[in-house]
């Protein structure tokens, strides 16, 4: 654009020295007088014209014009590649879900997870998406209410907005999926509609704001004329250790504690014999699903620099993510193998959610840290996954699939870890709202305390208030009147068929 | 680099060579006799090289040969993941009409899928692809036989040819899965070979060359010279309501009316108590299958652009894909809750086939609606597959899996919906033959009748034509005869072991 | 090129101008006689600067600094894109093994394939990487052991170093995986481990480094100064039916050799009434799992490339991949129902070990041969599948999933059939450490035997020493102390609830 300009501005010159030297009837005075002048002159325009031409000309229009076009179309296919990667979760959570679940309360799970993504794409459309990623303040987005009046791009990366739209909604799936966990087997169907409802259009989206909203107090966090403005460090959350999964993790802790254990539960400290986890009723579902996550976390973290630009970062975003599922994999594993209560036998369970505990806890700091960094972090969430599950048991919560051990406890140790394992090697990316592109530095690597203190701000902030406000919607709608109230009748939990037939008039396998 | 020495060389030596011009003092002379007449020839020729040269030159360069290889690099690779992405659809397809079949005629179905896509490769290989793409005249192309001779690209996308053989074979295979939908439990595998061989090499690729073939007489309806050339509109099918779905599930109709219900499937009518829809052996299985073909349309739809260049298009297209299988599936689960026989149960097949549904009625006008108009054109669908699931109860007509409301009706409310609700925002892309880049505008926008009026002709011709064919098809097929004839021998529905057992010789589980 | 050239003669020019302008002392006279001369000569050097600069400056430009980065983000999110692919074939496996398995050992093979793909994560990241890719030797790698010290970027296509990591990994992952199918069913928990850690850290990398490394002995083979000189072809593999089927298939029989059969497996020979193919515990598992495979074969082939650039070629490999898909399957089914022992039946082991045959064989040779080729390759494929599972019962070898026949068999095949049907219209690309740009053509295209020879050096050299090493470590593995030695207790198969209540206390499916 600037260059056209200037362009027209040179031919505009061009002409008026053309008219001028075509005219002029006495050559021999003006040759005399401006000849040699002229020359120079001429020399110099030819040069203006010539080196800017040669050294900076293209590339100005390359990075102006062509490059923008570019750019924009290279970015959104990845976005919404990766979109469709994140998406395809879906299958993954429905299968581990429903695999760790017990066969009566199966066909609950596969429609509620059915549900949950067609009301969490409707109020994603209307309200969500907005709350969250609309301009407002610091607390809430006030901007793009039913998508519309939205600009053509998203933000400086140029990814077409509907295509950042359909990423955030896959996001806000996954969150919306996660809730559902430790709620299995005993929340009537019309409660699961009402507190679904709460959480995509609602807690979901503007908590996440705070975070990840082009105002958001905690992405703005660190910035002069803002939240606590000499930290000098916003919370930095990459993919959505903390946006996405512990909050998801901790409204499932909120659903959890409200409904009480499924009848029947025996837990391991009132029970040795008896005791312990809850038989799952299909593991090759289970164990398929969590394959097909960690699949689709090929599209949830890398994709989430929103630009494939950086492609080094990419390619690094992935291969942290690699390595922290396979070390939390064997980390919880030879856990349970090792001192475990059912120790000697290589389980499952913990093989699984200890590489979706490794996932997890990587998400937030993925860009950040090195493959050697993210090795670390995985052994750690395997352990603290291992940990997390038998400690939910000795508090008699029951979490039929592991969700807030894996998704709320992880997402706090993944953002945590950013402060301590940032290795100063790399600025910022992503759908961050602060300008932030200093190399991020943790404790380990000379850092200092900066990094973990925005960090335990922000993570602390979150999962409390979510913690808080999930509470609160849980209670009110267990004191809803039947049938909306929170928890199933006893008999939809005991009648043959359990809650499958209860709710749904159907088993989930038949001859 | 060494560009950039050479360049500063230059220079260098122009700033000298101006030293020395400026210096001179007896100009006098040389002023005198050339000055005059070289400076304007010097002007004029200067301005030749540099007008030209930065106002159109550079650019033109960039679009005509660079810009050339990226594109067809960018959509080619948009293109092949697209196609990966389709052909993943037929994991989904086979979990998803295996879920919903009886136990005992699951390996049927599993066999069944596995042989029709293998057939297809090689025919679509042989002939289908040149009678879809090649040109030839409106009804059938006459190119490309045995992929020879095949241009490097496909039409002016720069898509490599094989790429959109490839994304094009797994259209067809999508189409070839779906006809099998309505006629499961009772069709012999010879006769499923003789007639899924007709469908992939001939029907389908043939009326489709109507639609979308280079030369098809519904693509260039509308234009001077073609025909109904004072209608003014083309058919318009953006990724295959009617060319996919509904040839499909007409197909699969045709194959459900001839050969009739399985032994022992009860209608609604006939028993209320025993009656309607028979029980799935796997909900898990159908559960999973839908969430695949859901994250599949994510390549069928945006991936039918061809083309990543309109990136703004891609994300539109993918946004309301998503927002129609949202509202479809609660539409459907909603109606069968409030109005169904079965009411008062939130149903696990309805919330599956709402979804396809809206999947499949987006198909078509995904391209041209806005967000909007996608929540209500996916409503709608919704609400059309609760009614011809039981329209098919009402006719006796056994659909195990509900091919016919998904993909036959809904490919025709897709594609009418069009002439509904294009928002008049948008011109034509995609695999169009006609020259169609004006804004497509519907009835609900204030355009007329007219794009209507095209979606109908296009919707019933492809209908009835394939309705037709294929009840020739499926009758002669019935009446060849053993072991080649259309339907089972009634011991190989009623035999212990079923279908699976008389024709594949194994069970779907063992123990 | 021709830019420099233009370039350097510019120099030239210009050295002679300054030299006539800085030595003439009568400027008067100079200017007589050579004023217009030289006036003519400026502006003939002016244009040709800026005609060069405008046209074919700024595509040097672009060639040397712009579409170096653009080259890279498009080939880095290609190659990540692909990678995901591969590593969703993860999914695929479990699947087909689990399907294929007994249900006794069902988790077994779940948790089997989950710690593999951990143990692999690790292994490749801190040696495994370095053998293989690392410069060294013609027989091992010795740089980038923890992935320390790697350059941005791999070899010359741009490819971030880290999603080059990945996407080995991926492929590492699919030959360790590959290992376990004939060894199900009897192998102790721990001695897997043990042998899995042989596998993925020194058998695979080292001697894939000798096809893939950057200066391994067969990738270089034929080059002057290198083995085999005078044979002026290099091995090639594609993207690795030698280096990870074969390899993967030769050690699995390797396995399945020292292990001898599971206890109670009956052979045809033995017993022709209740001998033969052992029953899979679920086809649908097994069927889904083969389509998955197919899906992410898609990343596997096409993304060997590493590179978009080659739009053609990337079209080309995948569409290949597809027809011998198809062909292998077909040929294989319609193999077991005409001549087979259960001839009669379309059987479902033999349509999907047919189609994953073809897809194996194609992996070699799908760059260089044309539809035509892969249409054969496959169908070659599929008889070979089929006889090559006979075969294995023949010898009374125990191969549950058909492992050696798949992979290693036809790993086989598909790497001498480039010898035979290379069209010779292609020269090289992908992962290949030699210079081989030359067009690669096979003896049925007229390009005499050297080809083939090149190939069955390579694949003999290969199969001979995987098998050999394979053969000891699985023997020394046998021959350790309980619980580390490489069968499993005679309880552990025979006892209730089978291998995988004894080793991982849990069953696969419960109540």
């Amino acid at each position: 654009m600037n260059n056209k300009s200037n362009n027209s501005r040179m031919v505009d010159y061009f002409s008026k020295f053309i008219e001028n030297i075509s005219k002029p009837k006495d050559w021999k005075l003006f040759a005399t007088l401006f000849a040699g002048k002229m020359l120079g002159l001429a020399a110099v325009v030819a040069a203006m014209i010539i080196l800017p031409g040669l050294i900076t000309g293209s590339e100005a229009h390359a990075a102006d014009v062509y490059t923008a076009h570019e750019t924009a179309v290279i970015n959104s296919v990845w976005t919404l590649v990766a979109a469709a990667l994140v998406f395809g979760m879906q299958a993954g959570f429905v299968m581990l879900e429903a695999g760790f679940a017990r066969k009566r309360e199966t066909v609950n799970i596969l429609v509620e997870c059915t549900l949950d993504t067609a009301i969490c794409g409707v109020s994603f459309w209307a309200i969500g998406y907005a709350f969250m990623f609309g301009a407002g303040n610091g607390f809430i987005g006030q901007q793009y209410f039913f998508l519309q009046d939205v600009p053509a791009t998203y933000g400086t990366t140029g990814v077409a907005i509907l295509a950042h739209w359909i990423f955030q909604f896959a996001f806000a799936d996954t969150a919306s999926t996660i809730t559902s966990g430790a709620m299995i087997g005993r929340t009537s169907f019309r409660g699961d509609i009402i507190y679904s409802v709460f959480v995509t259009a609602f807690i979901y989206p503007i908590i996440g704001h705070w975070a990840w909203g082009p105002d958001g107090f905690l992405a703005l966090m660190g910035t002069p004329g803002h939240f606590l403005p000499t930290l000098g460090q916003p919370f930095r959350d990459f993919a959505g250790s903390t946006v996405v999964h512990t909050i998801g993790g901790m409204v499932s802790l909120a659903g959890a504690i409200v409904l009480g254990p499924r009848i029947g539960r025996i837990f391991l400290r009132d029970d040795k014999e008896r005791g312990g986890l809850p038989a799952a009723h299909s593991l090759p579902l289970a164990t398929i699903g969590a394959f097909l996550l960690w699949f689709g976390w090929y599209g949830f973290n890398p994709g989430s620099t929103l630009s494939a630009m950086d492609y080094e970062g990419i390619g690094r975003v992935a291969a942290n993510t690699t390595l922290a599922a396979c070390t939390g994999s064997l980390a919880a594993m030879f856990c349970a193998l090792w001192i475990g209560p059912f120790k000697g036998k290589f389980d499952t369970g913990f093989a699984l959610n200890g590489m979706l505990a490794g996932l997890v806890a990587i998400t937030c700091p993925c860009y950040w840290v090195s493959p050697f960094g993210a090795v670390l972090i995985g052994l750690v969430a395997g352990i603290l996954v291992f940990a997390g599950v038998y400690l939910l048991e000795f508090f008699r919560i029951d979490d039929p699939v592991g969700a807030v051990p894996v998704h709320g406890l992880n997402g706090i140790w993944g953002t945590l870890s950013l402060g301590l394992f940032a290795s100063g090697q790399f600025g910022a990316t992503g759908p961050l709202g602060a300008d932030n592109t200093a190399p991020v530095r943790g404790l380990f690597y000379g850092g200092g305390f900066d990094v973990l203190k925005a960090q335990a701000i922000g993570s602390f902030t979150i999962t409390f208030a979510t913690l808080a406000v999930s509470l609160l919607v849980m209670y009110g709608v267990s004191k809803l009147p039947y049938p909306f109230k929170l928890r199933v009748e006893p008999e939809g939990e005991t009648g043959p068929g359990g809650l499958d037939v209860f709710e749904h008039g159907a088993e989930a396998y038949t001859d």
